[in-house]
C-alpha cells in the first residue's frame, strides 16, 4: 500500500523559501508570477491490507515526526 | 491562474532524506513503512489567461531554475 502525504505551510506563515522562488523567477524574465509557495511531498510504502488502519496509523505519523503542526498543515492519500 | 509543480527525484538516485524519514518512523514504532520517499511541491499564482501559454512558460521555469533535471523530474498541473 502507498500512502502519500502533502505538506504545506499553514495559510499566514512566511514562507521565505517561495518568496525566494518568487523573486528569482522575476529576476530570470518570468514577470507573470505572482506568488509562489513551496511544500514538500512524502511518499510511503506500507505494509498491511487495511486502509482504515494505514490512514490512522499516517495521521499518528505526521502529527508525531512528519508535520510541525504549529506552522504546517497536511492532508493525506492512500492508495492501493 | 495556478500552476502546481511536483518535483520529485528520479527512480534509482538515492534519497537520503528519503532513508531518515523510513529509519525514523521505524525508530519510532511505525514497522510497517518499507520505504520513504520525500520530493517538493511549488505553487505559484500566475497572471493571465491562456492555459497552453502558461504550460511552455511552467516548463521552462522548471528547467531554468526549479527542477535539477539531471536528478530530477517534474509533472505540472495547471489550474484556472
Amino acid at each position: 500500500m502507498k500512502a502519500i502525504i502533502h505538506i504545506g505551510l499553514k495559510p499566514g506563515v512566511l514562507d521565505p523559501q517561495g518568496r525566494t522562488i518568487a523573486r528569482s523567477l522575476g529576476d530570470l524574465g518570468f514577470s507573470e508570477v505572482k506568488q509562489a509557495r513551496q511544500g514538500k511531498v512524502i511518499e510511503l510504502d506500507l505494509a498491511g491490507e487495511d486502509i482504515t488502519i494505514a490512514e490512522t496509523r499516517v495521521k499518528d505519523m505526521c502529527e508525531k515526526l512528519l508535520a510541525n503542526t504549529v506552522i504546517e498543515s497536511y492532508r493525506i492519500e492512500i492508495e492501493d
